[in-house]
């Protein structure tokens, strides 16, 4: 029985990992061995090790790898104690192979811990584009990974061309949708509960128009994501607009993105912003659903509002090259630009489902393939 | 002036870095920050830290990294250690560019912790082929560096197609020829003082045809290396052709290749073998020049053999899907095809000289391009 | 020229630490060596560093070690992390000697790199009594420090106890008396200025009576720490005198104690608590001496308390042992007992100032004994 | 059932464990966890997990936490590496003690981890007096410490005076002696067998006069080990008795000593010195019982030949302080010393057994001690 071990270290991970691990937890053919880590296991990002147990998942390991400061040579020094503390647990746990996603920084060190010990490797979400570091962290990744379940057909097609064998790539659709998919979005009783159990700030009027922010700090614009942030906060303090912020990941920078935000909040208190840590995918999923527009630069403007039909108003660069349905429109670190075209965007309302990263069925599919995959460890390009 | 920092760990680093240590040196345009560590450090696997101090280079940081044991886990770890050092040693020096080098394990953390720190890489030798895990640290790294010094045209050309913009791409040759076009290969008395000063086992009469041996381990058949490494011993002892033998790089696995070795000296005391822990390009120029063959897996089979016309014997898959000029007949790890290949070639004689790795010109084009590239530190694919 | 080696990781450091810092700042026959790490450089607790940039003093290293948890096994990880950069800081930096201060968790690895590199230690504070983990790591210090400076007679006589030879121990006072004796305590303006640019919550009038409360975790009591921190809340609740309220330090446990804090915060929003991150000696010190009592854990309710003559309620088993002068009055975790020896306090009134800790002269002659005490790097204990 | 976890990390300390682990592994009541770790299994140093694994006990974890190098920086940084590594072993294994024993430099951030993660600690061989860093960390330990097994009446008192608990000190004598007090000592084929598998240089008629030689590196004198254990080569040289010499433990300064010893083999080839690793203390014992005289550093010069009545030259300040029975007589680094002390010690012959250091019942009181101990895990100092 192949040992799958999958790692959580962010509530974002989680949220496209949720599907399979339940199809894994499910699954005869297969043994699930789950490690949380980083922001996952930390109060204040949202530990959300309780709702995993709850569900009679066991976590196997807890890995704390996350050194305080949230600067670029912290975020190298993170980097580092993961990829020893994840060196450790796969020696102890011994994977057959071990699962990776995405682009975030924690994610390449823990891809070179499973490779240096000739354990396959299958990454989930890679061959996309956009910018900041995670850029070049996700291609890389996929030139040390064994497997890999990109998200949609272009990002298919740009691994092969990355010198991935074609019979090593396959096209799963975005994990994350499957989730939405089996969640009744129209139910705002979600939305309510929430806002009474969570966060900060006023309660909000959910039937009045409301937005949805999420601003991530950019590795690579390190010491300007206080002033970027200050361009979106001024926008929306004087849309008046209702909003629900969510506070940034923990990536070097986000120490300025926080500042700007809760400089804004002890400042201003503005009365029809409720800001919120962080929300698992099923209380996220029927806020965005419900919303008007989502305002930022989190890939859940691309993705998960395509597929929700939701306006997305992305600001900066950070999902610079990522595929956008029609529902996304691009804009600068700008007061202006970002305040008329959340207007415009309001205006237009509700788009079409777009099915540009999948259609919700990908963990089915990932789990098929990890039964019967045939691993080749030593990796060769094809050119 | 460009603080530029290059970084040793390893005697086969420095030899493809001691030309551009020296033109980076000599330049009053570009300031040298050199860090050595990891084996190019300790005593056991010779410890090159005097060469450079005599020859007035002064070394900024010494760092160690390796955490003994030579086995998947204690790789993994140790990189994790470099990640986290290197770290400390960039935020130290604040370089403006790091210097990274080929497909040794620690160079992919080096490499990581330079780009997360928003520090620009340029990366030698990138865009080969080759087994081993080196084959998949190698183009992970491409993917993360801003400046490419492949070392010959079709490297260049992979880069390329790895999505690397073609203006940041520079076909600069092997830097190791460099230094092989500064000596006079034909001076014997260089292997004859080497000999004396050096090594273990009998004096050999180098005007008889004698063999350079090399054999290092293969990470990705960690447990197979004492079997491997088994079979050439067996044929070298059969051939009773005088060999020099150099002991393996330290990698996950050293440990078999070196007990293979160990014991073949220990019990059967072959008084044809002369063995050296490593020697510097200055002295393994000369040797390897004069000698009928070289034997085993050493990249110098491929790239120095070449260019000095050397027949060589390349065993198994560690530098499998590396470009070969006519020098190269490859074996499997197999005595009797090792035996007869190495009669075979030895009875061929010298070929003609090969330009497949550069001319030896390598350190003044890297030089150049290092003082007036525009990096920019947001990488992009290209397609 | 004696280079010294001082390091800050907390605020509570940095105010034992000022007057010597200065004291050696502006001594010619002493170098000195500032390294600030751990909380003493994150945001989050008060980061100091601007402090001392702002008085010339040059930082020479900024180091992270603190991983993110604030549990168990994180605090043993960071001390971990911090025994290991310590050691590359003191390769680089060659310190003639380190200077480790009292009991915090981070201390005693600081000092085992010292030692372990063969550098002399000087240890502050040590030979007092007291609970927590404190409580060993003070002892174990000792054991391993080259020269003691205690801060009462009856602690430089436990040193001796300890084995420590005779003319390696110098009682001189505690040194944060010392930066007490420079200010001036009766303007009260510097109090209303911290509370206009600092903490959160309501402006305080400070004609009114008010407290200071101070409580931090204890590690030895963790799981706990929440429900001791409640019984505290509950009498300040209740008794609704003025109080201001600091953050407690960053120890296996901070958790608890920082989450009933802002529990009560966010639920009971007190009108008559204003809350510090926490606060440089400058500013704490017109606080503490103009308040009607200090409640809580922190040693300055024991030290600068008793000698600025300010009445002490000390809750719980962190002080457990160390001395005390007859401000201070002990109780439980008890929310009657806390409430009703407060309420005694303030009628009392304040006290004679007390000398049982010094008279605020430590710094001289701690440079005085650092510039010609004749270090012996082998120790040997005396009996 | 209490959970004891057991480290083991160089050969030394499994003799010294050996009897206890036996004990724990077949009492009902205690549940035995077998971590291992650093020299003690690694090849180089002599790999003993095989030995273990043979006896049918299981090791529950390897920890690899050594960085190469062995100078004062690396010792110091291997020690962060332990103390990190070993936290994460205790948090998967939550042992109820945890034992650490005697004075290596890894034994303090071990007991570290275990203390700051709330798990009580019983030390063994605390209390004595000898040189080194030793000296310091010995003491340190103590002071950390939960339960002590003192190995001597004196050593028992000085853990007293160092203000720890009586109830908590259990005078148990040395663990090594219980495993001679099993063997058949007089059985000289053990030798010859051990000498026909083991180690390099010539076979040594055993009926002929032998010495047995073993000389650890002194870390606080750091930069003179090779002249000192050069004193004792040319000693030994000069004497031409036969010898069996046992290679240095891995310390900062090991490098030195092997050095020393490398060199004289490979120079002089003396036909009358046979070297060794390192031996079990099963095949030690023989070897030391039936030898004239044994030479050096090591604490078995004090324990085990007073035990055995086996002259004894003890050379420098290694064991300084340590308690000596009749059989030792202490030199200075001094080939003519040494020699002469030698001479004087082969001829007097064997001494009386001594019973300093208990009679070999120390693993049984261990034993009974941990299941009943009622473990404080708030220290206090007596005084």
């Amino acid at each position: 029985m192949r040992k799958v071990c999958i790692i959580i270290t962010t509530r974002g991970n989680y949220a496209k990992l949720k599907s399979i691990i339940k199809a894994i937890h499910n699954d005869d053919d297969l043994e699930l061995q789950l490690i949380m880590g980083g922001g996952a296991i930390l109060e204040r990002y949202g530990n959300i090790t309780n709702e995993l147990s709850l569900k009679g998942i066991r976590i196997c390991k807890l890995i704390h790898f996350l050194i305080e400061g949230e600067i670029p040579v912290t975020m190298a020094k993170s980097a580092g104690v993961a990829l020893s503390e994840f060196a450790t647990a796969f020696e102890d746990l011994k994977p057959d192979v071990v699962i990776t996603i995405a682009d975030r920084f924690e994610c390449l060190p823990i891809t070179i811990a499973a490779c240096y010990m000739n354990i396959p490797v299958a990454h989930i979400e890679g061959g996309e584009v956009s910018g900041s570091i995670d850029e070049s962290i996700r291609h890389s990744i996929s030139k040390l990974a064994h497997l890999h379940f990109p998200a949609t057909k272009s990002a298919a097609e740009r691994i092969k061309r990355l010198g991935e064998p074609e019979g090593t790539i396959f096209n799963v659709g975005c994990t994350s949708l499957d989730v939405l998919n089996d969640l009744n979005l129209n139910d705002k009783n979600v939305i309510l509960k929430t806002m009474r159990d969570k966060g900060v700030g006023p309660s909000i009027n959910i039937e009045d128009d409301y937005l949805v922010v999420i601003q991530h700090p950019v590795t690579t614009e390190y010491a300007k994501n206080l002033t970027h942030v200050n361009q979106t906060i001024k926008a929306i303090d004087q849309l008046k607009i209702k909003a629900f912020w969510l506070w940034p990941n923990m990536d070097a920078g986000s120490d300025g993105v926080s500042k700007g935000i809760r400089m804004y909040r002890e400042e201003k208190h503005p009365d029809f912003v409720h800001f919120f840590k962080s929300l698992p995918i099923e209380e996220f999923g029927p806020l965005l659903y419900n919303s008007k527009c989502i305002v930022g630069n989190s890939s859940s403007g691309i993705r998960e509002a395509s597929f929700l039909g939701v306006p997305s108003v992305n600001i900066g660069t950070r999902q610079d090259g990522r595929e956008r349905a029609d529902n996304v429109i691009d804009v600068d670190y700008d007061e202006k630009q970002i305040k008329d075209t959340i207007c415009s965007q309001v205006s237009i309302g509700r788009f079409e489902p777009s099915y540009l990263y999948g259609a919700g069925r990908a963990s089915q599919k990932v789990t098929e393939t990890l039964k019967i995959f045939d691993f080749k460890i030593q990796k060769r390009i094809t050119y």
